[in-house]
């Protein structure tokens, strides 16, 4: 390691490994296009980094999904190497990855493969970044997979919770306290590609549709840090995003009418889809919107995959 | 009183009268265009409310404004006539207006003639309508004064506080907790309509902007809830009204980034200007920033009022 000299941190052996969850995360919340996110507690990939004498960042996909392992074009290893240009006395890393959070569904798989690893990396080397420097990282790793630097999966990820990305650039996280939320997800089994769903957007909103959209987002952040569950349901609404993203999802409106029917508080498109998200206050609630979504995909045939779990406070864990 | 037995409420002698202080407001809070504002401590109308045996409302202004006395043109006397159609116990209501607002100066002047009288009205008859009703029939006064019915200054008016108008049909308030703020307030002796500071606002906006503005107020409702004072600061920045509106103010660049300068956390255009509004964590920083305020309209010469007060939590108070 010839240029440990340069940097304070403790030499780490490069036999020590750690292995974390890295969790899925719901984009925008609703009414919150590109600012809200929060994280899942199920499910999550499993991330195995350990320090390496060898430059640069090995990849080894423990899984089915066949990423390329070029550090450079895989997400996880763009984040690691950006990491490793601000650690002068580290040469490389090495990265087992289990993912199975499936990449295309929504749910932040590309997030949890950057900032997992970041996380991971920075245990080893004894916590010397801040989130928001992980968070910074690992945004390399989803600009790989979108082409946009972006944060809303990351931050949750990464932070734990509800979080907002009050600014992007400078980058300006806010933690969101919330109170206990049940989770239900549905995933049908279609393609929306995040470039498609950004493409289908105007460029342009009416002021009005703003105004109404900004209104929901107070009142969603007033309702989830006063724990007011009416009024986090009540601002639930997206007049921007959802009317022009949802005719890319079968059977949206009739999942969105018959989770709200089985007593969700609301939801709508998870990330940009096609999983589709509804909270609820209690958990037996959370199972009856579960059924409900099994109802309207049953009758249309179209196969899903759904997850019915809370709100991770935490982000990604040491396992 | 032919139609008192048609409502279950008391009679009221026709000679108890109330006195009230109805306040100025701060109405948009720089990014919260047409859904939050907040109340003031100073200045404030002073309104005396009778029951009366004679039909309608009669308007007796005990100012200079030269406000008009017919009451379905008077702000005051149209929020009365619209609480009298749902009060068929009560033939009519004698109003004594003292107004210390100034009309046309940016703080919320129709809104305290509107918010005072029905607070005061309801206050004799029992307080037999909720605070949401109170908004409702005061809103009819706002749009006598504007042409368009708005509760961004009613609303804090009557509630008090911070206060987010999350949906106007149907009507939904929340009372936004915040942290103790002291307020510099500027009026320029120049007029601006509010109708045309509307006309030129843009109807569309980018949504890039637009995403920029819901962070902003995400980050200032949560600022405010959580008591954060340096994320408040941070969330007080509006990329679409204020650019477009702030070319009526002579001096506006100046006085904020001036008062920026003397500690001020952040403001803006108070409702549709011309007034500007700062906030400060105390007041000594208040009082520099008003002096900051005088500098730059001394080297302008321009005419000019301040107030340096603080917000007000109770909204309209019985004297």
């Amino acid at each position: 390691m010839t240029n440990s000299a340069n940097h304070s941190a403790a030499y780490i052996p490069s036999s020590q490994s750690i292995t974390v969850l890295s969790p899925a995360t719901v984009a925008n919340m609703v009414c919150g296009f590109d600012i809200l996110g929060f994280a899942l507690n199920e499910p999550n990939d499993e991330l195995t980094v350990s320090i390496s004498d060898q430059p640069g960042v090995e990849i080894i996909n423990q899984d089915d999904f066949d990423l390329p392992t070029d550090a450079e074009k895989n997400v996880s290893g763009a984040a690691l190497l950006a990491m490793l240009e601000e650690c002068p006395d580290i040469k490389g890393f090495r990265l087992l990855s289990n993912k199975q959070i499936k990449p295309g569904s929504g749910i932040g798989s590309s997030a949890a493969s950057a900032a997992g690893p970041v996380v991971a990396a920075n245990h080893l080397m004894g916590n010397r970044f801040s989130k928001e420097d992980l968070v910074r990282f690992a945004m390399f790793g989803e600009k790989v997979a979108s082409g946009v630097k972006h944060a809303d999966n990351i931050a949750p990820a990464i932070y734990g919770g509800v979080t907002l990305i009050r600014s992007i650039f400078p980058l300006d996280i806010v933690a969101i306290d919330a109170p206990p939320l049940h989770v239900t997800i549905v995933h049908p089994q279609i393609e929306v590609r995040t470039a498609d769903a950004r493409q289908i957007l105007k460029q342009n909103v009416l002021l009005r549709d703003a105004i109404k959209q900004w209104g929901n987002i107070a009142g969603l952040v007033a309702g989830l840090i006063q724990h007011d569950y009416q009024l986090i349901g009540r601002s639930l609404e997206d007049v921007i995003i959802e009317p022009v993203r949802s005719i890319l999802i079968p059977g949206f409106n009739d999942i969105k009418s018959s989770c709200k029917e089985a007593g969700a508080l609301g939801g709508g498109i998870s990330g940009s889809g096609p999983s589709i998200f509804m909270l609820s206050e209690t958990a037996e609630t959370a199972l009856a919107v579960e059924s409900a979504m099994q109802s309207v995909y049953n009758k249309i045939g179209l196969d899903y995959h759904t997850h019915v779990t809370t709100i991770n406070t935490t982000g990604v864990k040491i396992k």
